[in-house]
């Protein structure tokens, strides 16, 4: 009976076709791998003159079409053959275009908590918290506390210490009231001789990070740990994290990270793979189950 | 020259016109007065089947539209006098119009970080914060700390710690482990032997702020403040936080609060009016000027 | 070769899913036992702030989803509850979503020849005529003439008039000369020593179909019947209705008619079900075929 | 004050600019002459392959333009020149675009109480009513009765009635119960020795029309006027009414008659203009004053 | 496999209806023919007033609907007709209107090279040189050179040239210096004692036309053939084409050329069809295969 | 009184307010000092993570803003950049908003007579032909002749050898029969003993210029010239021209040529502003006077 329903469905959609924008080949092959459908192949071509031209190898016509796409450096390069591709998909008469964009330029702000933030970008956030991090991390940590290094990430900070049964703890940020330009950090709950795992939704340029990382540990934290999405690595970030007293770093594959960057934090870094879950959220899409499921219990 | 610049875009939008919706007569009366400009009228006809029907007296053609209109209870009502209102206001060639929510329904979740908190939402509890209650409140207290009822409102209750140079604690609520229907409360930060002073964004059945004013008081508080935006109190609200060790109350008149219940909490509550920071809103918006800036030093 | 092609749209917008809405439960109960198909379950939450919010209890993701709701008393709440409903069943991908609306608020007006008429209002009242009324009446009936009790009416009532091979005439309502608010009522056509079947769309407050069963009566009519479709009867309209000298009354399930105004008109009305109607319209308008050669023989 | 008023609004829409249509020269004309403003010239171009050029010879940016134009014969053309003048206007920013169409094609059905009856239609209908007629015509009438000739109209007919202060009655036709193709006629109420005035929309072939004065005629009355708002005349319409047994003719000038048509009735007929209602109209949009209080005292 | 993909696709969008505009039937049928599927019967009905009404005897829900009509004289019925059937489709719930517009008014202008040239001009264009004139005319010629009669058509009377392997040449016209209405023609590149094959995309009056015949033949050509798309021929295009010294005419049925004006033509005209063409188009679209590809080689 | 139009429409749209993106920052302050009015301030912070944000100096409410801006090289940014000024700018309430794009990217394509060339690029290609070149050059030419490098460029070539007074030629690109990849180039026309002015619309990797030139001067051209719109200069074009044969050649300011490209063509070529006819075209449609006028004469 459900499958009867399965194949109806099937049937008004079409098929997943999975396409990978440039900026998300390893990504996007994880995600192929656990669907266990192949991408896509379409040629995206660069004139002389900078202009792109996307070109199908196969019609999509009445099919369930997924592109991924991150956004991230080169910011709007990225997002221009994501519009062409869609664009071009849209000719081809897909039945559904879906667009899986793991970060999102121009999503983020210094208030994170402003309503622009996308629906993606919280879902993925989503993920690290409940599925992931936990199994792997727990078992080698002593005292762990969640510290959230911005208060806009409060409340996803405070999930993510219920699922590994942690207490949590704030950076609080105040300007000096004697000199506008500098702040003072604070921390507000209890990091003394506790092992501190930092976390946040993407490390940029790290100012931030190295400032919360400095407090807990003058705050007497034993090992901090940072754990965070995005790694965006604007400019010398990778170099700041690696300068920085942290044991290990816990981030995913949103984003590439160069090798020439990666190459700062070698060995004390973990890339987990958001594919699975990626994956699963399209599969689910296709097929007409619940997404909002999978996040809560 | 700036004379010259004002009487130009007058004419461009016409003259201010303000609308009171029934839901909110006296706080537009309040704007109405601080803009020195009389309330338009408008007749609200609701015929034996609760159909209704709006008629302005005067033209509004050319002109630049303001509508105050709360949308709480009765909810769906308002909302749809404010939607008949607009529509009336358009086909009589209003140039401009804009709505005025003091409180919009259907704008809240139990997830206060989500992205369709509106505008005007985060409009008034800017207002609160910067302007308003530090004035009138610091004097009384002894070793102030705010602390933030839910950790969505987390970044706006640390921006009113600074305000008015206190330090923040938070609330945090947890589900206990052996128990998936009871929650084990905490807070993060200090609060024992400090006066205390809860915020939020708004009051609706009391529920959580009932718990987070005993937890408060469990951990050795002193004087137990109440500091929110909106006023909704459904169902016996009112009495329930008239039940509560708590000093005083301080909220504002973005929702009008009944008689029959305002007098369970009369010599504990005061009321500031956020006419004059909405009427200076709408005057900005009318002259061109900056609204942001209002909240932004 | 058709069996072929029934199939074939079948696949196309997938299967009939038959929502009520909490206005109709009696009627969508009755629609769905004619189409031999269960309700789909939501559930329509309200919070204690009233703010209303529905939650399928299975996917509708490429079906054919009918929802009924009336948008009589309590109106606002049922229109937004509608509302709500259409926009939870796209968010869930309905391949498509009609709109069954027994009767519509804000649909009426004083000019019943205005142009805002929906469909819908015309549709049921097509169907009274055509379909029903004529066979349960007509033997009981001594000489009868049909009476519109609204000249806007006038068309329709014809219709019914010549279904029945009966009689025309008209209740026609004139502003008296010497006195701006009385009326003077006249009927044009003949009455006198008939039975009278006044024929209107809905009765509301009952106050024009009282001066047209007393006009009629003045005139020398025998016995006197009321055919109306929608039955809204705000306020004591029920009571108005049961004190006239009317024989018996006859109307629709398009609107429910509480218990407490039913009593008043208890033996001297009958309620006839427009869902074999409304279910053969969904049926055709699921299977492609023709919805209006139903009324036009 | 009210000049002020009137001053400031001119200025937000700009000047009244009048263009006529290929089909409406005389009307428009006319109305020109009562707002006593010139008409615009602009130069309507056809190539030999029929395709039409609108070229404006002064622009009309930031003015307030209203085209008059009548959609009768030749109706394609002239709602393509409508089309393509409304398209020049706006891209040469035009503030405000007003189409002034005393005759709509296809907005006239068998059905004539469906919802498509556009406003202009309802518009000139109403001018009829109110302020012409009666004041030429009833002098010479005895004992004059109103007759609608179709059921869609008996409202307006009533109103037309009310406005002379004459009884209304109805002409009522049935398909004969032995013969699906022949049609029964009657008439409800009282025309026998009574001047009858027919009251209509529009005359088109004149079939119905015709049946309509002679079944008055059979039942006794003594003159017979006829009174429509526009003379469609197709075909040899103009031929058949001179036939007729009618005493007099009025019409309107919303549709040019040709003056071969015309010759027909040449005594027999009187047509009123509507140029100062319509430049009453455009007068009071131009200056944001109430259309609708022109029509309901 | 690809049989699977054609199935699943023809569910997507049903079967191909095929519908022919009263202005196409000779094409449509063709067309009809090539695909081996019996044109749609649907009724144009036109009333007395010229107002327009389409009737479909069948339903087209959930099918893919092709709409055959050119747009040439009488212009403006035939658009108006197209668009009442479009919308007639649409509401009988097609599940997709493809219009095949043969010829299309209002997409000419003395600017060929401007942006508005619709695709399906083009595409009729691209059709006649590569598919079918070639096979046809070559044989016959003797050193045959290509002339595009307007600067505009160069690259396609390039294209046009190459696919037969002859030299092309152009017709020039320029304002005479001391004369600003006469125009001087000069042919740039060889025409002397070659065939000349004279290209353009339609022909109107024939007024260029005849200016290119005639400088050809005075620079010295030797039979000179015309061949062109579109055979709009407004009003004696006909006879002047017959009186200028061409050997033969080559052109397709995009137009309808009616008898009276071919007569003029008889025996130095070639008709091309296009059905194949264009049915080979519709078949690729129905089915979600290339069409770009039929014209690139 | 044609004073006061004036007045009054610049009241209509407000003042001039001139923006100029990052990418044309020379031709902006040509324009501005055309029109003698400064160029407005804005920033245009770009953040590590490479996001772009715009903050207007000062409010543009009620104004009629032009904002120029390239969109070659860095293509994507300057793209996404004018696409935030415009949204900037939208929501500051600027009354009307025109972008000035000299250099349209995604507007080229290799069939340069396909529709989706732009109006702004045809108007800069009308500007050279009509008003500048002829001036400047026309007096050191010997027996000139236009060569149009593209057939897409034919009757743009052609105009300007008119306004010029020489003849035009052609050269035309034809697949050498029998090897796919050569290509064979013929010029149609006479250029032996002539000067040749080579024009097209842009440059971008000069290689087709580069094939025309040559076989200009395999054909007998006495001196080459080359005239065109646009330099894009893709890659190493600029050294590329530079080898060539060429005595000089004429471009504009439309796309800024960086120095280290300049360098190569140092004194052959020369490079007209557009800013004056741009200017011309702002303040024309700034006071709702015509701007093709400037074009056709």
């Amino acid at each position: 009976m459900s499958n009867h329903t399965h194949d109806h469905e099937m049937k008004v959609y079409g098929e997943i076709k999975l396409f990978a924008g440039t900026g998300s080949p390893g990504l996007a092959a994880r995600i192929a791998k656990y669907l266990n459908t192949p991408l896509c192949e379409q040629e995206v071509i660069e004139f002389p003159n900078e202009n792109l031209f996307v070109k199908l190898k196969h019609s999509v016509r009445g099919q369930d079409v997924y592109v991924i796409q991150h956004t991230s450096s080169p910011v709007h390069r990225n997002l221009m053959e994501l519009l062409i591709t869609i664009q071009t998909l849209r000719l081809d008469s897909a039945a559904r275009i879906t667009v899986v964009v793991p970060y999102l330029a121009y999503g983020r702000s210094d208030k994170k908590d402003q309503p622009r933030v996308p629906i993606s970008a919280r879902l993925v956030a989503d993920m690290i918290e409940v599925d992931h991090v936990n199994k792997n991390l727990k078992p080698n940590l002593k005292d762990p506390v969640v510290v959230a290094a911005d208060l806009g990430f409060a409340k996803k900070g405070r999930n993510f210490a219920a699922d590994i049964d942690a207490p949590i703890a704030f950076v609080e940020k105040r300007r000096a009231a004697n000199d506008a330009k500098a702040e003072a950090l604070s921390v507000i709950g209890t990091v003394k001789n506790h092992d501190v795992l930092i976390v946040d939704d993407e490390v940029d340029t790290g100012g931030s990070i190295a400032q919360a990382v400095n407090q807990v540990k003058r705050e007497g934290a034993r090992d901090v740990y940072l754990i965070f999405v995005h790694p965006i690595f604007s400019g010398d970030a990778a170099q700041r994290l690696a300068a920085l007293p942290i044991k290990h770093i816990i981030t995913t594959d949103t984003v590439p990270i160069p090798p020439e960057k990666l190459m700062h934090l070698k060995d004390r870094i973990t890339i987990l793979s958001v594919a699975e879950l990626l994956g699963e959220v399209i599969r689910r899409a296709h097929e007409g189950r619940s997404v909002g499921e999978m996040f809560n219990e």
